[in-house]
């Protein structure tokens, strides 16, 4: 039997969060909609923080109600306590709670430093077991493989930061390339390092493209035994508070690797393909990246969930 | 002590015989000149074709001549006896003889079915022996991990093909993705079933980016023990007689990954995206690919040859 890695939509939230027009609410339902019947397990939908900061993100609450009942995990991005009880409120499966390693984007991402964070995530967990007892805490480890402010991210500190996490109590932690400095021999040194202290609690990576290195990133991780991985179909994404930061892993690029490797995704390609016109229709004015859409099928590909039936 | 990776730079061979215009040849020598001032060790300049059939390839002779005092090896394909002789005469340090795993692409490529090409091959060798002895015979396996004429190449035919190469007596063999169907565990698994066979003899890859996964197969060919890897600046490149190939592995995202990581290539990597403009100006109406030209490089990148010191 082919094993499963769980691929993680992100681009209602992060892929969004950067474009320089909003979408509508209604496209927006309509994109997600489509990913979900493409198959993807997971789904960020939005972040719920101050719109002021972010108006791309201001109608996550509607886009989580009419998503909710979807066949896939709703996840929403939440910074703080008031944004996880949003999140629950509107009926998200999970929020997923960033932390960075490194101070300076810590403060212009959350306006905490690192630790304060960290006691933020901890707020949230003794919430959410006293409250919300159904919703998932993920927290993920921004910065985690350099920092486009503060520069080298030594693994000591993230080691340090993810003990402080798994210890809050999240239900799982991700490491996060939030600016895609990783490389491969990174990705593998961080993820063991990190494991060797937590174990598999931490059981996801969210890498961007920036470096060209996103797909190989992912292989390394995956070599490393990590199941869980974000991606943004057509590679869109970026921090608005990172300097230089670009797009996330191109989603159906990275299904296509996974399933050539006989890994199993649940995932549609040819469905997913074609929910990259959803995306265009409510951004037209955005650049949409991807080999697989570009090239096709090879002729010789034969997906994982294929080749096992 | 960091160990050493060689990449050999195909641009001006794999990149530019796709190409809607020609380059003139003192640009082609200008570009070959400053790739050679980067640091890159080897460099295959051109191919010893009928012109009729590649027309960019006309003036090979000539590059090969104004090249041929560089400090790096000089390579140029040769499809046949009559090629190789020619870059011998020129003054080639290598030749790099195709030899198509799947018998269509070899029909079309070389105009030989396979084991014709390996009688060449061996043609050559022995040719080679008794008049250029200095000058080293590689074999080039295409379409080892899959062909757009003929679909799936079974591994085993590629072990075979690469057996009858090596007990051809090649210096050395690689095996290439001419159309960009591979994936990294086929990658693995393809590279371990040959040198099982051959041995140390098979010890490059020329991958081509066709579905994104250059670089994550350049790394599973890493980690298989593979020291040399074929790549083109820019990503230009792909075989005009294999349908749908597109462009190589990108020459400068490879060594960025690769000094990443603690390889020592021996290239300066600010002078080989310098380079970038001399290919442009050579061909201005080429689409130039690549990630570390648009990104620059991270803050916090250390070359592995600085590291080092």
């Amino acid at each position: 039997m082919a094993e499963w890695v769980t691929v993680c939509e992100v681009g209602p939230r992060d892929g969004l969060q950067m474009s320089r027009s909003r979408m509508a609410t209604a496209a927006k339902v309509r994109w997600i909609k489509a990913l979900a019947a493409a198959g993807l397990p997971e789904i960020e939908v939005g972040s719920f923080v101050p719109p002021r900061l972010i108006p791309q993100m201001a109608d996550t609450a509607e886009v989580v109600q009419a998503t909710r009942s979807l066949p896939c995990v709703i996840v929403a991005l939440a910074p703080n306590l008031r944004g996880a009880q949003a999140a629950a409120a509107a009926g998200a499966r999970r929020v997923s709670i960033p932390v960075s390693v490194s101070e300076g984007h810590s403060r212009a991402n959350t306006n905490r430093g690192t630790m304060d964070q960290v006691a933020e995530v901890r707020r949230v967990v003794a919430w959410a077991k006293a409250e919300a007892p159904g919703l998932g805490i993920e927290a993920a480890c921004s910065t985690a493989f350099g920092c486009s402010i503060d520069g080298v991210v030594p693994e000591a500190a993230v080691v340090r930061v993810a003990a402080a996490l798994a210890e809050a109590g999240v239900d799982s932690l991700a490491l996060a390339d939030t600016v895609g400095y990783a490389h491969p021999a990174q990705i593998r040194s961080v993820v063991r390092a990190v494991r060797a202290e937590v174990g598999a609690t931490m059981d996801g990576l969210h890498l961007h493209d920036t470096m060209g290195l996103g797909l190989a990133n992912a292989l390394a991780g995956l070599e490393e035994g990590v199941r869980n991985f974000d991606a943004s179909l057509a590679g869109l994404g970026g921090c608005p508070f990172a300097p230089g930061a670009s797009g996330n892993v191109v989603t159906e690029d990275l299904v296509f690797m996974l399933e050539s490797m006989g890994f199993r995704t649940g995932v549609n390609l040819g469905l997913l393909v074609a929910a990259r016109a959803l995306l265009h229709d409510g951004l037209p004015d955005e650049a949409l990246h991807g080999a697989l859409a570009r090239a096709g099928l090879p002729r010789t590909f034969v997906a994982a969930g294929r080749a096992a039936a």
